[in-house]
């Protein structure tokens, strides 16, 4: 298959599936995801996304219909079915659905499990990318993966429509996140982010910079910054689970990072050994699928 | 029909319906919406529900894809369809359906228009309501009706589960509104409510009120106001487009209002006048639909 959507057991391509009307996504947002880059048909860090997923569900008091384990396995399963060895591994929960529409629901309604599986590959890490800051007006719960994602579409469309790549979102003069992505400065060597409470997502790819700067001997900071250490940091360095550690050239139009290459590229380089060696493929076969 | 769902010109009965998995409702809850009461056929306040539904879709940059007149054409229309003359309407639009979920937007993709019908009839303004106060942790945009609602969501099944009607959301002290109507005090004969900001949703029955109270010479004062004036207060009012001007008895059970019940009686009497003078209903024709 070219792709492939699947609903609680249905499975077809993504442009002709479709959800009953009923499904309480389509009122509330009620839901929440998670996604993992595959290559080589093998899910990169799967265990640690679906570890993720129960806790967002968990959050927000949604029972996920089966086990993490058989969702490892149906997973692993479904992404043999598509043409392409390289996908973007897409999954979510939904709390139910029900004829109708009341905010408060019945907390033992099964819960709807969608999975969209798509040809893609990492992002190249090499390229520098550009930014642009905008006001976190979000909600106080953005430690949970949820589809209540309106502030952050507005935000990445504001990036886009600035020839930039990123939003990062601040609140006040502190530096959270992005709209798609966590954010993290290097300064005199060392690498600071900020602390996972409830103004971040705990992304995996942060996890995984933070296990890397430990083993390359750079020291850790879990703290908040601000705009001012973010355009004073030696380097920038953006983060997500397609894009696993990029630096940054521009902030508003105005120069910022590109001052420390060296631990920029030797954390780079860490990080795809640590992709190829896991999904067991190279820089050739990662580079095949990119068109 | 005993309800109707609409799609882009699509119509079938709620449970029957499906919707495509590339609308981006379902990754993002990328949507706005907007609901009324009718009876006998006849929309309440229509012209007002329609005017803040392309002021929300205007907001988040959606383009409603037919205009406000035909918009309402198409309500009044489809109302008909119904075996009852008493429903609930509620219409929302979504941004786009597009293959790929990229949280950036093309802006010119034709937007999505939902509707649906069900029975449904006004609520017994005269019956006393219990609340529970929660943390507002909310987004910074709630005068937009989105269709991000999961912390209104889950603040609704706390309030159930509570035994309680309502959820009052607080900033710290300051009260906003609660899961799904605006709330107000009144106290020495004087009208309080917070003012139309980027905090509440300026709901329809709220803008009501307040022409009523000027009608009844209730002076009018539009300022946040702290849970302690909310427990001090004569009265707790609630409102939003099914419950026009209800009174509250409890609060995080404890005894609050229901202490100026002639000023109001005189509120909730000429809110109840005003809807059955609109739809021309009487108070037998509004009871014959509530079972």
């Amino acid at each position: 298959m070219k792709n492939l959507g699947y609903y609680n057991g249905e499975i077809g391509l993504i442009e002709d599936m479709r959800i009953p009307v009923s499904d309480r996504v389509c009122w509330f947002g009620d839901g929440v995801y998670d996604a993992a880059m595959c290559a080589n048909y093998t899910i990169f860090a799967l265990d640690e996304h679906i570890d993720r997923f129960y806790k967002s569900a968990e959050a927000i008091r949604i029972k996920v219909p089966i086990s993490k384990k058989e969702l490892n396995n149906l997973l692993c399963s479904l992404v043999k079915k598509l043409d392409s060895p390289q996908q973007l591994v897409y999954w979510q929960v939904t709390r139910a659905s029900s004829a109708e529409r009341t905010h408060a629901f019945d907390a033992d309604q099964k819960a709807n499990l969608w999975i969209t599986l798509r040809k893609d590959s990492i992002d190249d890490i090499y390229k520098k990318l550009k930014l642009i800051t905008v006001e976190d007006t979000r909600y106080f719960h953005c430690n949970i993966k949820t589809l209540n994602l309106l502030p952050n579409v507005l935000a990445m469309q504001k990036a886009k429509e600035a020839g930039c790549d990123e939003a990062v979102f601040c609140r006040g003069r502190q530096v959270t996140e992005c709209s798609h992505s966590n954010i993290h400065i290097l300064k005199n060597k060392q690498f600071k982010t900020a602390p996972t409470d409830n103004l971040i997502l705990p992304g995996v790819a942060r996890a995984h910079l933070i296990k890397n700067c430990r083993a390359l001997g750079i020291p850790v900071i879990e703290q908040p910054f601000t705009i001012d250490e973010m355009m004073n940091a030696d380097e920038i360095i953006i983060s997500n689970c397609g894009l696993f550690c990029a630096g940054v050239s521009h902030i508003n139009n105005c120069q910022a990072g590109s001052k420390d290459k060296e631990t920029l590229l030797a954390l780079q380089d860490m990080s795809i050994k640590e992709f190829y060696a896991a999904t067991g493929i190279n820089k050739a076969a990662a580079q095949l699928n990119k068109e």
